[in-house]
């Protein structure tokens, strides 16, 4: 393509309203533009790289006899509420009501329509096991969308289901699709790592992993051992540790006056006590009721796993009104002792080797010290229910762990029969009995793929495109076009790369050097052919953005030394 | 793909909700489901052809340096406010509301975004012409959904826009795409033929032509000069007749009771007058007001012609309440003699020269006999407003008119300066001074282009895909599965022609022979390659789709068989 009949607005400033390094530079090299909140268009280059990640991703899906299909953004509302969805998914699903007021989800993922399509469709176990995936945009309502592409709220899915009459067969295809979802980050040049993982809102009781780039900027913590190949995201990481139990006294308990002090640090210092030996106590809203959640004081709670624990719908913080009624005082004193009959206390296995502690005495400005679980309160369950942390022991036994962070670019679940029994879809088994489809989903996020690539991909000029995913293999640049012989050589040039089947960008704009080489720099192909002044001597340079290296040589050379590099 | 692992969902019976030939086979062939009224899901077949569209419809675009883009779906409701589509749309605009209570469209189309993204980032004379186009699923909530593919809610649309300093490059760049489409569309092998057409809510005051795909299912019937080139959308047809005038003398208005007699042939029968000399009278609502309408007895009124001859937003038959209220009659009993004062009254032409007509008294149950336009009430304006028919003389001057029946599947407008002087986008000329994009806009139905194809290319046993679009170029079938020869043999063949690039589908499914027969024909593949039971002596069947030429061949000669036919 001739860049003067191209449209690369490339930007000098880095834009104010970008936090991460892709955005910035997507937003400067021309390739995305927001049109409104979390939402953007692909101009020109970044349509060309998402085709070929899109390309990518679709080799690997057909390698292992996934089908593509294409099904509509416009899903039933029926269809949510068959699954349960259309309440339990929130405001982040977006929702539409056609001119004669049926309502529809925009589809942020497809299980109920494929789920839907195929038990219209398929019933005996001989058809069976089935893939099917599209590459498709969808939709998220995003309460904070953010560094651009990363967390939009209309964005490109490749998203696929696959459909078994047995639990080995399931296993068998998420094996392979583990397998593919490899090949694909592998060949898009990504350093990920898959990780164990939350089967989220979608569900599902199997296993979950995700795919995760590492990355500074990744809105994701992987918690990883030091010495084997375990990780996961924290969000799911099992906390296995023996704590010790302390032989101490159990002494009497004792209310205090701590007033103004509310935080773990306030109550540590002006008592003296180590945060360990603190009990936090915390009101959580379980779907409909109130429930005390305990944790050590240097520990945090992990609400997926205690959604998890309690096979709940919905977790969240109460709202200080509703534990100033159930509790009679506020955040900063709550504690589990002298509770209301009938309030449940949930508390972390950490807990249980308290010995002489603190806690809130649900009374503003007090605590209990001297506490001793069991004795002065009583505990409904124990759960593995906080965050792991830096230095524990790897689940796996072996090593310890650390953290890095890491962008979500791919997530598979074994979601069993989720979706299946709630929405009815039955396939006949071999001897003719109706059994609920056992099925799997695998998602890859096309457009973070391509923030993520944009992350790793670039140095302080601009990008630095990998060749399998480059907007464009060569930028040719005539410096001076009212030169005839720079431009009539560059023409010939781009001509030539083109016929060999190279794709070519060739900037035969009317702009100062300046300008191009800039544009050059932050738009990164691999390789950038400048014809020049010693064009009329049929000299160019070639110059590898890649490596840095540089070389002129004979416009004869050029087809020779890109075959060889690419 | 092995038959066994894809999903083909054939019916052996025709679905009785589809009324059309390829909606009907698309159905039966397992090529798409409906999901909901106007919304489709593309099974693995039907996305295979899409894809194969889709990179004939890239290609042509790409040779005219038109720049692919993606743009989004949702649109902000201000962009539709600056064009003022929001409100002029309608109802088949979706409209939805986020979180934040802020205003969607879902685009149907897409000229206020792209026109607000050239807008911010173009603005020199130099960086012109610019054509950017997507591949983007589109969204329109149309009333009465139908015929499959055709008219549906959710559907794939390229859309491309174009952005210039004169109108000789706009002159340019359109004349380039009507050249890339009638590429396009005679690439994918269908019968069809540029019209001339009404630029419709889209706007525009240039030239816009329609690519019709020739059927009878077609929903727009075309008007073509039986020895000229010209062809135009009946909405659009200028009417050129010169009617001739009588010399008859006027005669007195005379009221004659006309009981029951309400419709133009009744009337003609019942005071026995040609409906050439009946005047009938109709009152639409033109935007805000009620504006009479004459046209002679034996024509029609185009309303499109009515909007656009009055410069209006809407034109809409006025409801029999307003009609009442205005006249104190009902239709049956209509006409332009004695109206209210203001009342406005369009006439079209040929109404100029009827002498001693017919027309209706405003009073239930009477017309005037004996009515002279002119003498007996005023015309404001006389128009074009009748549709053309046939026979009429063609407006070029050459021949008469015919009709046929299109599918639209290619529409190009030239857009002018309608979005581009309402939305303020304006760039700096050679002088530095602000002018407003001049705009053209380019569409294609790529899921009706689809249906298009499976209209013409079919037959009573099902598809025969031209080998463009075919969803595979062969079809493979081991007759008995059962039978080690046949079923290593298919395979055999499977993997060579894979080998070789061909695209095959092989059936290795444990059916009867009878179900892949029928499921072969429907899906209708270009090739067919059985091994049955002479697959031990390695001796196959080929039969061709298109022709029905069946013939054996050692399996050692198909390859070569098929590089002659592809």
């Amino acid at each position: 393509m001739k860049q003067s009949k191209t449209f690369i607005p490339t930007l000098r400033e880095v834009p104010s309203d970008a936090e991460v390094k892709s955005h910035q530079l997507l937003l400067r090299a021309g390739f995305i533009r927001q049109n409104t909140s979390g939402v953007y268009s692909y101009l020109p280059l970044a349509r060309k790289v998402l085709k070929k990640i899109e390309t990518i991703v679709r080799e690997e899906m057909d390698a292992i006899d996934s089908n593509e299909i294409l099904m509509p953004a416009l899903q039933a509302a029926e269809l949510w509420q068959e699954s349960g969805r259309w309440e339990a998914y929130g405001p982040e699903l977006m929702r539409i009501t056609d001119r004669h007021n049926r309502e529809f989800a925009l589809g942020p993922t497809a299980e109920e329509v494929v789920t839907s399509l195929v038990r219209d469709e398929l019933k005996s176990y001989k058809k069976l096991p089935l893939t099917l995936y599209q590459v498709q945009t969808k939709f998220r309502d995003e309460k904070r969308p953010r560094f651009g592409l990363l967390r939009g709220r209309e964005f490109i899915m490749k998203d696929a289901y696959s459909f078994h009459a047995t639990n080995e067969s399931l296993d068998a295809t998420y094996d392979q699709m583990v397998q593919a979802y490899t090949n694909i980050f592998t060949r898009l040049g990504l350093n990920f790592r898959a990780v164990l993982a939350d089967s989220g809102s979608i569900g599902g009781t199997g296993g979950s992993h995700e795919f995760m780039v590492l990355s500074e900027i990744g809105e994701d913590t992987i918690a990883y051992s030091d010495s084997s190949n375990y990780a996961a995201n924290i969000e799911m990481a099992e906390v296995k540790v023996d704590y010790s139990h302390s032989d101490a006294e159990m002494k009497e308990l004792e209310k205090v006056a701590t007033p103004d002090q509310k935080t773990i640090e306030e109550v540590s210092a002006f008592l003296d006590v180590v945060s360990e030996n603190i009990i936090k106590s915390l009101v959580f809203k379980v779907d409909e009721d109130l429930v005390i959640v305990l944790a050590r004081g240097d520990h945090e709670i992990n609400d997926i796993k205690l959604k998890n624990s309690l096979g709940a719908e919905l977790v969240e913080l109460a709202e200080d009104a509703e534990i100033n009624e159930l509790l009679g005082s506020h955040v900063g004193s709550l504690g589990p002792i002298k509770l209301p009959i009938g309030v449940k206390v949930i508390a972390d296995h950490a807990i249980k080797s308290i010995r002489n502690g603190v806690a809130g005495a649900n009374e503003d400005g007090f605590h209990y010290i001297n506490v001793n679980p069991g004795r002065d309160f009583a505990i409904d369950r124990y759960e593995d229910l906080r965050f792991i942390q830096e230095g524990d022991p790897s689940p796996d036994g072996e090593g310890t762990i650390k953290f890095a962070e890491g962008i979500e670019v791919g997530h598979v679940f074994k979601l069993g029969t989720k979706y299946s029994e709630s929405m009815k879809a039955t396939f006949l088994d071999e001897n003719g009995r109706a059994q609920p489809f056992i099925m799997g989903c695998y998602g890859i996020g096309i457009s973070r793929v391509l923030s993520a690539v944009a992350e790793q991909y670039q140095d302080s000029y601009g990008f630095v495109w990998p060749k399998q995913v480059a907007p464009y293999d060569v930028h040719v640049i005539s410096v001076n076009t009212k030169d005839e012989a720079q431009l009539a050589l560059g023409e010939e040039l781009y001509k030539l790369l083109k016929s060999y089947r190279y794709e070519v960008l060739f900037d035969d704009r009317q702009e100062r050097a300046g300008v191009k080489f800039a544009d050059a720099d932050l738009i990164g192909l691999p390789v950038r052919v400048t014809v020049g002044k010693k064009a009329a001597e049929g000299i160019v340079e070639v110059k590898i953005r890649h490596s840095g290296e540089t070389f002129e040589c004979a416009k004869e050379e050029v087809l020779d030394r890109l075959n060889n590099f690419f």
